[in-house]
């Protein structure tokens, strides 16, 4: 089974996005399976992180920009602004597609588990994420 | 069908549980299909990497260990220790989930790959591994 | 269903293999599913990104050049040449296996994006591709 959802991004950022999945998660009625995310884009990407701590959301979103810094003197390719560039090379570094197994109907997420959409522009945006619901 | 093993890390480091996939995949019994390896856990991670010499292991938990630094200072969410942030962040740059093909009832592994587990806190830990074999 | 395809990489860099995979979906005849995608090697990887500017293909050949330097005396496990230790490397920090949904037949890509083979070694070689195609 696919399902799409579209994510709006307010800007730059990790957002969690858990939730959502485990929504689609419920109305699937699968029992066991597997869960397959997808994102249509290469300037935003997904990752599976601590759900807890804001603080260490922050010092993720950080040591991605110093590894990555968004200087147009680094890059060739930069009639679409500082923050383009660097946004493939995050989204390169990070995840396009994650899978999750789902046992007793729901994500078998651990403890502190959330997924997230990382955002790498900074004006965010419209984001399609399509999800594959299998066996 | 889902399969759930644990791991004991004694330290950080790449510990190959290549075999532990091996068992569970002959068990299955299945000719052909997919297997999905999935992490519960944030700071640790899951790598497929080559398994013959340990010197190409070492080098690579030491570019990870610097490229991620051990030192509180650059971090704010450090109550739990300098490794944890760290241990968030090198999750992130490598896999939580990671797939596999089966064909003719075995693991599509190539000659040199082995799949890892990567312990990022010191001390080790016991961690929760699920495991979905699929058609 | 499994499928294998064998690719040359001329050189080092990102090459696009969206072609031949889509030729594989096509001939699958599968209106709705799953196509992951496994690389049996340790020093090349797969990515997904952005397929319309080659500035944007040559930025982030660079960028994992500076991260990763071709530099002997950063490593021990020298004896394959100076392009092998880093190959490990970039293949972590990037991809050995990618899921894309299939929707209508077709490749749930999004507009701007392709299948690459980023390819490590200086002289390229000949990659094994382990292609599964489920429900």
């Amino acid at each position: 089974m696919i399902e799409r959802i579209t994510i709006e991004t307010p800007e730059q950022g990790l957002f969690e996005i858990t939730d959502r999945i485990d929504a689609l998660v419920e109305d699937a009625d699968l029992d066991e399976g597997l869960c397959t995310l997808f994102l249509q884009h290469t300037s935003a990407s997904l990752l599976i992180q601590e759900n807890a701590a804001s603080a260490a959301r922050r010092d993720l979103e950080d040591f991605f920009m110093d590894l990555v810094p968004e200087d147009n003197s680094l890059y060739t390719h930069t009639a679409e602004g500082p923050d383009d560039m660097p946004a493939h090379i995050k989204a390169a570094l990070t995840q396009t597609s994650l899978q999750i197994p789902i046992t007793d109907g729901e994500l078998a997420l651990g403890t502190w588990q959330g997924i997230f959409l990382f955002e790498h522009r900074w004006d965010g945006r419209r984001r399609n994420l399509v999800v594959h619901l299998g066996k």
